[in-house]
């Protein structure tokens, strides 16, 4: 599948990429493109059913820790030797689309095989062993904060916390996980080095008509879940001057932060994506509005410029609304970057295979970020048409799912066979 | 416990008042006087059966429709002789008071048993038949619109299409009716009379220290369920400028409604108490917001600029967002007035009791609103404190409760032994 004037160590197979992408991709597809596989919903237990039955037809032996993230290991150097972790999570966003995440984790299933079958085949040893990860709600749809699974692996969110994380009825990720057989307590070390692939979620490949990047930086973000607290009375008899009306506040915000984006450019982005009205009921004037937010950006002053104007924003909505306000929860996502020496070995493979490497920022939060706090990451990009994602009509063709996969194989195959610490060089653990 | 120097042919009794009171606010009832007693619900499947024992203990004959309205007919006067029907809704908002509604049922029955007492005591025929009414849906919290039962009873709305209106978990009316066992078929006939007792649900009694009122006029009402469409994005990387932000757009117009509310000083109310945004995921561009809208007029012309306002209210928020908009249900309910012979026979025996009747306006809706399509009709006000309705803290004492009661006590006992044409005139039934 790769024209043939490229070399590659180790050849994917796109058939049975294909063929593993179309087999997990029942789980959870609606019609037109959708995907929703809300993290450990019922058909994300069948999904890691799904994985949990690959890992043990292809020798990998599986685990699943205290968050449900699943893991299957293939000692391929043996006890003590470094390992190599490559994953991403299968859970999706409501009606979203069924490559983000899902791509991530079936490329890293294909890259290993792919890496084994060419040791095997020249008769070499591995140098590393490999962990291919499914992480548990990646999405921040169902439960909150998103990255939560990989946050609390890398050890920057609480076990104990996270489990009592609640969804928007009432049920814990505890529960959650009890209720699909995924409440784990296997453990698994920290890996020396984790790729990611994903989608790209923008369009600059698209646009530029490459097939292939490496995300470089991440934006920081910050996220607020902020109650305006009103007062509930008949929308009838009750005075308009009278009225505490908890949603208008929330209006009011809105248009403010997306007013507050415009004035920095390309350099902010704000969104409340969810906003839960108490009672909710159209005859009542809403005692309370709860708006998740989020503020990003790549540079921190700006990050923190914005979040200081939201809050005043924040009192002035509720002044003018005559209501009150609390927060309710903070999430900050510090901006950084990636491993030089993982994007320095994704470009070298991605030209061997005859394609210039775009180097990217990731607006979207991903695990490998919340992992990069703990060993080198890294999350490479293939192109989504239009840039499209968290949508049905999200697509990525077999020919580039192939390639970033080869990318991976590739990857891998050095590393296996020249040593992890030689090819991208003496990057401390933390 | 009425003043002595008062006069009444029918006494109520206050405490069983109270002991009715007390009985059926058991089903649904929260902590601080919070009631959740959403129509069809579990809790008012409780409360209609408690209805229903009621009806059997005190020789009320039980019927309901096929909305699921309930009534108890006590045969006073014999088959062909008019019939006044007397009640309100045991239904309530989410998180709402114990009096909207079920004190309008419960004075109902006290006052039915205090008149024929009163006539038996005497030996004295009685001209009319009596029912009470408890009817489905009055509140619109679960079901849109809010009059349900009654507007299909008044003949405005068809039964089907009533029985196909479903709630935000996708369940209709039909089936939550047989869910609870009253999905009925009795036919029960159009009354010659209909008095319906209610808490004002604003505070001009309360303010001027009255306790009694009547509603002359009530407002008209046009409820829209509007929906923004915009186009479900990540709230990472996609740019500020590509994204379709359907709550965006609905945050513009709950901000211009309440603008355009405040250009019409007292005359107009405006609402929006219920937004339902998709897929409400914290990190998706919401594709969809769909507001219930409310304008609130006492006069038409203003009712219909209002509206023509509104709708290029949303041409402009739509335009502003990049989305579009459809108009899902549209609910008009034209502003009219009540029974003049039931206002004039409320104000005498008010009078006769000691109390000096208040002439209101209703803004919010009531059964009897739906009802005078089809009979004379008038609801009576008892003052709610500090004018609070649709929230736990909503209080009638029980001194004001019984005075209500009484009135209908005495309106319905001039009415049986006088006959409804001598006491209210010639008000045709339509």
């Amino acid at each position: 599948m790769l024209d043939q004037t490229t070399t590659t160590a180790a050849p994917v197979n796109a058939d049975r990429l294909k063929a593993m992408m179309d087999g997990v991709t029942v789980f959870g597809a609606g019609s037109g493109g959708a995907m929703t596989r809300l993290t450990l919903s019922r058909e994300d237990g069948a999904a890691r059913d799904w994985l949990k039955a690959w890992f043990a037809d292809h020798g990998f032996t599986h685990k699943f820790d205290g968050m449900g993230n699943q893991f299957g290991l293939l000692e391929a150097a043996g006890a003590g030797a470094p390992t190599v972790m490559v994953g991403s999570h299968l859970d999706s966003q409501p009606n979203g689309g069924c490559f983000d995440g899902t791509l991530g984790v079936i490329s890293a299933c294909e890259a290993v095989v792919a890496v084994t079958e060419a040791l095997k085949k020249r008769g070499s040893a591995s140098r590393v062993n490999f962990t291919v990860v499914n992480w548990t709600n990646e999405e921040g749809a169902r439960f909150q904060p998103s990255l939560l699974g990989s946050s609390v692996f890398a050890g920057s969110a609480e076990l104990d916390w996270a489990l009592d994380r609640k969804d928007g009825a009432g049920i814990s990720v505890r529960e959650a996980l009890a209720d699909i057989g995924y409440a784990g307590n296997d453990h698994v070390p920290i890996p020396d080095a984790l790729i990611e692939l994903h989608i790209e979620g923008a369009e600059a490949l698209d646009r530029e008509g490459r097939k292939f990047g490496a995300f470089t930086r991440y934006w920081g973000a910050t996220k607020y879940r902020l109650a305006f607290l009103g007062r509930q009375a008949h929308t009838g008899p009750t005075p308009m001057a009278e009225r505490r009306d908890a949603l208008l506040a929330g209006a009011y915000l809105i248009a403010d932060l997306k007013a507050m984006a415009g004035d920095y450019g390309l350099d902010l982005h704000t969104s409340v994506g969810r906003l839960e009205v108490f009672p909710n009921s159209p005859n009542t004037v809403p005692a309370e509005a709860v708006l998740f937010i989020e503020l990003r950006a790549a540079a921190p002053d700006i990050l923190a410029e914005a979040e200081a104007r939201m809050l005043a924003d924040v009192d002035k909505a509720a002044t003018r609304a005559g209501v009150g306000h609390e927060v309710r929860f903070i999430d900050r996502r510090i901006a950084g970057a990636f491993s030089p020496g993982l994007i320095r070995l994704a470009d070298e493979v991605s030209l061997s295979l005859g394609e210039t490497m775009r180097r990217l920022d990731t607006i979207g939060g991903h695990d490998a970020v919340a992992m990069s706090a703990a060993c080198p990451a890294v999350v490479l990009a293939v192109r989504s048409r239009g840039g499209v994602i968290h949508h049905p009509t999200e697509f990525t063709s077999i020919e580039d799912q192939a390639f970033g996969t080869q990318v991976i194989a590739d990857m891998l195959y050095r590393i296996a066979t020249e040593g992890l610490d030689t090819v991208i060089g003496e990057e401390a653990r933390t």
